[in-house]
């Protein structure tokens, strides 16, 4: 992963000219005054931790696997948000961690939590490094022993096998430092896929997916990540939890609900059983126009509740359309109308072909005008391409950020409209009009995600301007009803806005569970849980 | 409710001559020795609450939604499992409730758990009182002031309105109280259904479905209840939580799924927010053979699989098909071999059609033989009944209980030797040999349900015998890996295997969340939460 931005630095590519042009007349942006400085050149802050606090995590996974180098620790800061990205382009490190420690097994990990338990040590788990919603950064003041704590990236990249697979049941038990391509690798060797395709995909991993509630752009398909989780394996500082004997049980409360979405907070997931599907013998993509985003809604709102569903379902509004975003290799150069929606199918070819030409029906009679293979092909073959774009548009002095929501279908269009009106005010006051996109890439049968995209100039300050725009769009989501994520989590970002959501009683029964799982307030510290 | 044992009293039938001579023969049923008390006759304890007790409570819900009176205590003792039913026919109502309380709102519910909560008086939500696991009955020793201390039974029938339908998203506001035919009914007045039939249908609550899982006879169409809610209110001694903004959300773990399945143990749920769905078109039974049980659930799994899935499936064991449970007014005089597959389609005439043509190439493909609608028909005309059919066989002499549970596919076969295993050893050691029959009836991707039936004659003591066959049942699928309950709960029966289910530490954990919603352990003491 590139240290500064995302993915293979052999795959960065430049801002096409007429892009840059487009950005430049429309939106005012300008080349970015600072370059990225020189991974070299980064000075990070000294260690917190102690020797002997280092050879006590030394003890629990080896020598070798205890890390305090000044790349080590850069390669763990923070996230990929495009705050985060601005702060460490900058060279701004503040918040790295004090050491990388990668254990091999669930008892080293229970080890490490022992240890940091007894020491006071905060302890960050580390997937893949793509949070978007400050997962990765505890606040200084949150940390044990407050400004002065440190604190330990807990690196899972050592446990990173397919344990057992199941074929009967069709389950897989995997680790969790698994990342997207390898575990598609491992069960795809065994005729089996996750369908778990979040943009992400190529370096976030198992373990945060299940932290973290992902939900890839099969979703309609395969379900969301937290639905393929059928049981569970985690470490806490007080012992190990082993839950779900069964995919669904009268058992009480479900417990696997309470450890999804847990975002390291409550512990480590160190292994999760999840369903696996046979490879589809084919895939089959194709593309719709809608008059608008709301014919279009109503049309995707027909097949989340009466079918067929296909396993990628999505539909941009105009602005996303007239952007051509669906297709980042030809960003600007699109001159469509309306809202163009992708389908996508996949199974068996028979199934395939009776599941489109019900579709078909069904989009047409909702107002839909059939566009053929093409866009399908070509949002398929850039799917996981925007956060390379995003690095060309920052080098090109252009900001550019997403967020998402989700509601019941009757609070959609309230919800589109106030994130829209927060965003486009906030950024407008200061300075930097945005052109604000939007698209609808997972459907339930009660209701839908908004996806946002932002674009505008960089101004004097972005990180700053960028925090007041959230903040803006962050209190429109809470008013309108929506909930504070779809699949990006909570994070040190959004957790106020979180705490209104689930309200007083509801963050007490989080801290509950927290001070009853991590007493000593080591794990993520400052992340998710209401009131630290 | 038959104050004694099941449903409508006009209703109650009596056993068919030849079946009385069946279990005669077979399992050496005698007439039972004691019969059915009167209700004049039957004596209650004197209620532990004091005069002002009760004035404080008829203060929260005025005075005439407090009752003391013999009938409605009795009419409130404990729930109806077999030995339930035994001891209350014998007279037996040690544990009845010390009053009866009727709210009429959110407000109330929280004013009497406010009140029950000052003067140290436990509470036990009930909603149709169909419990089968114990949890209506907090045992003496885990009341606030112990043996001495009162509890009451906080009857929710009064808070029975559908609140809002949101026909957009396809959602409806529910109160607690609402009983699943008045719930039907006043959907159905606006062209929706639940889809939820559980063969409690008749006379348990939609607060009951959600505090205890609820699945019901179509779940694989419609999904268990569980599934279909998507924010609720619950009331606690602490406060109000209120839940669920979006179908799905990444924002932190699912608390909604903390407060399903807990029973009454954390709150008391005062509305849900349910998915509903039009009325379908037409619903179509149909039944299939299969050779041997294990060829059935081959079969089941294919459909749970790779689809086509109806509505409704059920498979039948060999015994169970061989008694005829399918149809409980034909027990008895079935000879059919093999296993009874019952399979319900629902839909749109067009879609029913669709499915039931690829699942019939399927399960032909599977090894199944087509039996047409009869089987199908008959099952659903008696679907309901076995309540009814079971206070007739308790009359003859016959004890009749049943248990549930399931596992991951790979899981399934151990799991029904295993608990097959277990009970016919522990009955008959008792001199008491059974029938055990089974069936599968929700199937998910990756595992199923298995739902036993027993019956054997009472013997000398049948309550003593069937505690002690039930805790050989319920180690034989601790053992087998099998949950402890699929769709009837924990209660107070399946406390101890549940606590071995989720592990001590599971078991802190909602001892953590218990203590911090209801900190005077006034709700449903000794009901789920382990170590109380």
């Amino acid at each position: 992963m590139l240290w500064s931005g995302w993915g293979d630095p052999a795959r960065a590519t430049a801002l096409p000219d007429p892009v840059a042009a487009l950005l430049r007349e429309l939106l005012g942006v300008r080349p970015a005054a600072v370059p990225t400085v020189a991974l070299q050149d980064v000075e990070v802050p000294d260690s917190r931790l102690a020797p002997d606090d280092l050879a006590a995590l030394a003890a629990d996974v080896g020598a070798a696997h205890v890390r305090t180098g000044a790349e080590a620790r850069i390669r763990h800061t923070r996230g990929r948000s495009t705050s985060d990205l601005l702060r460490i382009r900058a060279g701004e490190v503040s918040d790295a961690p004090d050491a990388v420690v990668l254990p091999a097994s669930h008892d080293e990990v229970l080890a490490v939590l022992r240890t940091c338990t007894a020491r006071r040590i905060a302890v960050v788990p580390y997937g893949g490094g793509t949070s978007v919603v400050g997962a990765l950064t505890p606040p200084r003041a949150s940390l044990p022993g407050g400004r002065t704590g440190g604190f330990a990236a807990l690196d899972l990249r050592r446990m990173d096998a397919l344990v057992t697979l199941d074929e009967t049941s069709r389950t897989a038990v995997l680790e969790p430092g698994l990342r997207g391509p390898a575990a598609e690798a491992l069960l795809g060797a065994r005729g089996y896929t996750l369908g778990h395709f979040p943009q992400s995909f190529a370096w976030a991993s198992v373990g945060g997916f299940a932290a973290a509630r992902s939900s890839g752009q099969a979703s309609a398909g395969y379900g969301r990540f937290d639905d393929m989780v059928v049981a569970l394996t985690a470490a806490t500082p007080e012992g190990t939890l082993e839950l779900g004997r069964a995919p669904k049980s009268a058992a009480g409360p479900d417990l696997r609900q309470l450890v999804l979405g847990s975002e390291g907070a409550f512990g480590v997931i160190t292994s999760v059983t999840v369903r696996v599907h046979p490879v589809p013998e084919t895939r089959a993509y194709e593309g719709w126009r809608f008059a608008s985003f709301e014919q279009g809604t109503a049309a995707l709102r027909g097949l989340a509740q009466d079918g067929p569903l296909p396993a990628v379902l999505r539909l941009s509004d105009e602005a996303e359309t007239m952007a051509g975003l669906a297709d980042p290799a030809a960003i600007g150069s699109s001159r469509d109308a309306g809202c163009l929606a992708v389908l996508g199918f996949e199974g068996t070819r028979a199934a395939v072909a009776g599941r489109r030409a019900r579709a078909a029906e069904a989009l047409a009679a909702a107002g839909g005008e059939p566009l053929g293979a093409g866009p399908g092909d070509r949002w398929e073959h850039g799917r996981f391409d925007a956060p390379y774009l995003r690095d060309a548009l920052l080098d090109a002095g252009a900001f550019v950020e997403t967020l998402e929501t989700a509601a019941f279908w009757s609070g959609v269009p309230r919800l589109y409209e106030a994130v829209r009106c927060a965003l486009t005010g906030a950024l407008s006051g200061a300075g930097t009009p945005p052109l604000v996109m939007c698209h609808i890439s997972h459907v339930y049968p009660s209701g839908a995600s908004l996806y946002f995209t932002v674009v505008c100039a960089q101004g004097t300050d972005p990180v700053a301007h960028w925090a007041a725009a959230k903040r803006a769009a962050c209190d429109a989501i809470a008013e309108a009803g929506g909930t504070i994520s779809h699949h990006h989590g909570v994070g040190t970002d959004h957790r106020d806005w979180y705490a209104r959501e689930i309200g007083p009683l509801g963050g007490a029964v989080l801290r509950a569970v927290k001070d009853r799982l991590d007493p000593a307030g080591i794990l993520s510290p400052g992340v998710l849980v209401p009131g630290e």
